[in-house]
């Protein structure tokens, strides 16, 4: 039985003054269909369910202060589709590029990217190029690490004579030089606090990590220390520290990896899952500049075919390929550096410098349904039109090139997007984020003020607070993601409340007054079934079986 | 200026009647925000432009029948979101689960799959499992292939003693034996007439292709003719033929990969992009399973560590993947099959069997934004427990196991499914399909009988007919989808018509009557810039670089 499991009962049985959830009977579809009185009964069910939970909704970095019912119900009634890229017409009539535009231009100002504006007719080939995200934060990471592994890799999209005249457009790839069998065989790079995603992610894109790579090819030389390798960049003070990146340690490993010729990807975190934290980008870059400088990442030649004279066609690219996940913090983020240059605000610094200030950036991911809102997954993937492996200019006859992750992309979502950037002034963003870091001040305080039980922790200006995890009924009550943590030897369940925008001091003071009354959670002994958490098949020690990941149980959430 | 431009262009300059298109002007952000009444103005303008081009929405395979305002616009107030597995529950406690398994249910049904109901307390290994997708049926399309490659690559999640204690899991590689260096290295096939989105697919998870395979590894060996290796699987009769795949260039293929050892992943499609044909899925198995029997690809070992015995652990797999890409006629192609049983169509065979029934197949790709109708891109992924490469019983700690593509999944779109199934019973559906047959019919009598110059076709119980691509004032009014094909050394084009559920037979007449007063459209020489279709950078024809995969300029679409 499954903690989710657990609560589901308890909320089943013992809360039985609680709104009633829907349940799979509810939503049965048969032969005969479902009438349109039944349909509307259990879509009301659900949203009174939603109501109900939705006012104490503490445990997850989504906001639910929408209101987008009355703006936006109409456009229910239409498909529209922005399939193709955001920068190119397309027959897909029904489309909202001009909204998707101009959150782009939105982000792009926010991070210091440089404007698609045209200079003598002409879009700047450092200009950014971004589109809006139909899958979240998750689509875009894949999207950043496909291009870098492309990039990286000595992959090109070239243009030859095609057999009945005309052009043919050809994936090719470099190989790899004489004297560095390495230099297109990238390995990434992600810390202990990274969320899943980016782990499945470089799982999808067969990109190795620094743990596959060296267990394979370099077994004793972990520079680490003795013992075999990391699974991950350890953070800075493990699990009880503050989540980010050691950067001591990811410099130790990329030089390592950079010496032995091969090119380097590293994502960051902008905000972590559990705890919020803000790896220094700006801190990683410049220590990592001279590193790529001394191995030759900072430029190499790429070859991609022979011209009519014989010349070899050459592209000049970095080694290097920095991704900032800012999945949840690099919305608003600017906004707190804004307030703390303002004096609007009791902290006298702001987080760390994350975006295209600093050069080494080359892609930045963010979600639209967290701090901003929206009712499905969405976001924002932006980059440098020079990094991009797809041609901007593909050929005319396709009406629309075929440049993003997916085929048909979500076209509601930048009408949401949208309308959040249009309903907020500059003003206002300041005004919004003042108020969450205040109200997480709050919850620090109150959460600590309930004595060393609960253990309440929080990262300097993140909008998380952390603490034991409480019995499954106040999880569900409260909605609240739980974590195991490694304590020395020891794994600690864990729980965090978020502050979004939605989040108000009632709603903390609440969830404080139920703790204040109650003990953490003992985890029960598993019952029935198997146990998962020490279940073994045997070992993977074994000469004919390779090692790729390993997939994290702990240190990470949601 | 691409045709896209010219359309546009067109649009603004000669059609000064028609609903003004908004821009990007409209949609600016400045610091201060823009005030209500502004940003309802511009909506209401989207709208204006939206209702006009609806009402002639032809050229594209999305329902616009939607009327989902009145039952769904509530849901727009709040954030939900169904992370993680469908069929384990979550802490998020705002989600859609229920609405998700009736929808998977639901197609389970409809495609012969088995059902995931308990036996002795146990879902059956060989039970389907699916999940409803964020991004539509690119995403399903990845997904399947990853999952392809992991299982055929000889990968496995197995659970070995962590260091502290319990259990750790993690993603382990059987190498290949040594008799046959290409056991794990799987090779994919797919046809011409395949949606550009499934050739991006296998860059972005680096599964080659029988053309980088074999032009990389066999260089002078290609089974079909003494010439170079073909870029994809030819489709029977080329351009100017049906658009299904040539069955027995396909088996000739397959066979010789399969006698070099490679396991073999297949995409099929049912309801091609541009020609609405049905690949024979049925025939194609019946015709490769003695291939894979004789190669030893019906059942193989795959190895990932040792017993606490010393002994091998090893899972016995197939060595193929038959992948159906549905995302048009799997969720109506099974009506059709019930009305010609039912003798209520004049129609007397169904079109091809692929689902469930054929023993090879693995997985299948349906969208929802299609033929039945959503705002946004959505579908369904299905395949069988027993082929998911993610252990569904994933740690109990980490409450909603992490099974499907992305982080965060889009919880409304569920709803969207599950609303147009439950309102549409059996014969609603047996109903609805017939009108659409029946309006096809009507839309290639009617074209047809404009003569030869416009050269209408259609394949067989297709809900499209093609025809030349008519000026570009037309292609704007009616949201036309057009694509260049081959047709001996020629490139034609051509534009496409698809009966969707909204359409009527009204809106072809009106099409038709159009199309009688004006002739095709001659393609202007580029007007100004580069001519994309002609420019070529130099060759790629050098010992250096390998070739990996043509991108598709003709032949298929959106």
């Amino acid at each position: 039985m499954t903690i989710a499991d657990q609560v589901q009962d308890f909320a089943r049985t013992e809360n039985a003054d609680a709104v009633p959830s829907p349940t799979d009977e509810d939503f049965k579809i048969p032969d005969e269909g479902v009438p349109e009185p039944q349909r509307k009964a259990v879509l009301d069910k659900l949203e009174n369910y939603f109501t109900d939970l939705q006012g104490r909704f503490l445990g997850y970095q989504t906001n639910e202060d929408l209101k987008l019912r009355e703006p936006m119900a109409r456009f229910l009634d239409y498909h529209f589709n922005n399939v193709g890229d955001p920068f190119e017409d397309s027959h897909f009539t029904l489309h909202t590029r001009w909204a998707e535009r101009a959150v782009l231009d939105y982000y792009a100002k926010l991070w210091n990217a440089k404007p698609r504006t045209k200079v003598n007719g002409e879009v700047p080939k450092d200009a950014y190029w971004g589109y809006v995200l139909t899958m979240g934060s998750s689509e875009g990471n894949n999207y950043a690490l496909w291009n870098a592994r492309d990039y990286l890799s000595g992959k090109t999209l070239m243009r030859e004579p095609a057999e009945g005249g005309g052009a043919q457009y050809v994936w090719v790839q470099d190989t790899a030089p004489a004297h560095n069998q390495n230099a297109y065989s990238p390995v990434a790079f992600y810390s202990h606090d990274t969320h899943y995603s980016v782990a499945k992610a470089l799982r999808v894109l067969n990109i190795p990590n620094f743990y596959e790579v060296g267990t394979k090819l370099y077994p004793y030389a972990n520079p680490l220390n003795d013992g075999p390798w990391d699974h991950e960049v350890p953070s800075e003070g493990g699990d009880s520290g503050p989540g980010s990146i050691d950067i001591d340690k990811l410099a130790t490993l990329v030089e390592f990896f950079a010496r032995m010729g091969h090119p380097v990807i590293v994502n960051l975190n902008y905000g972590s899952t559990f705890k919020g934290a803000y790896d220094d980008v700006a801190a990683v870059c410049e220590r990592l500049r001279p590193i790529f400088a001394k191995y030759g990442l900072d430029k190499r030649k790429v070859r991609y075919g022979r011209d009519e004279n014989g010349n070899e066609l050459v592209d000049e690219r970095t080694g290097h390929w920095i991704h900032v996940d800012g999945a949840l913090a690099a919305t608003y983020a600017p906004f707190i550096e804004k307030l703390v240059k303002a004096g609007g605000t009791k902290a006298s610094t702001p987080p760390p410098t994350f975006d295209f200030r600093v050069p080494e950036v080359a892609s930045i991911v963010t979600s639209g349904h967290k701090y901003p809102g929206a009712p499905w997954p969405c976001g924002v993937f932006m980059t440098k039109a020079n990094l991009q492996m797809q041609p901007p200019e593909q050929p005319a006859v396709i009406g629309s090139p075929d440049t993003t992750f997916g085929g048909s992309r979500n076209a509601f979502s930048p009408l949401i997007m949208w309308h959040f950037l249009a309903k907020h002034s500059q003003n206002d963003q300041m005004a919004m984020i003042r108020n969450a870091l205040e109200v997480t001040d709050h919850a620090e305080e109150k959460l600590k003020a309930l004595g060393s039980t609960w253990e309440a922790a929080r990262t300097p200006l993140a909008l998380t607070v952390r603490f034991k995890q409480p019995s499954p009924d106040l999880v569900h009550k409260y909605s609240l993601a739980t974590v195991p943590l490694k304590v020395g030897d020891d794994v600690v369940h864990y729980a965090h409340l978020y502050v979004m925008p939605h989040v108000t001091k009632e709603m903390i003071d609440e969830l404080a007054a139920d703790l204040a009354k109650s003990t953490p959670y003992t985890m029960p002994k598993q019952r029935g079934g198997v146990d998962l958490t020490t279940y073994v098949d045997g070992s993977a020690e074994t000469g004919d079986i390779a090692r790729l990941a390993l997939v994290h149980l702990s240190g990470n959430a949601f």
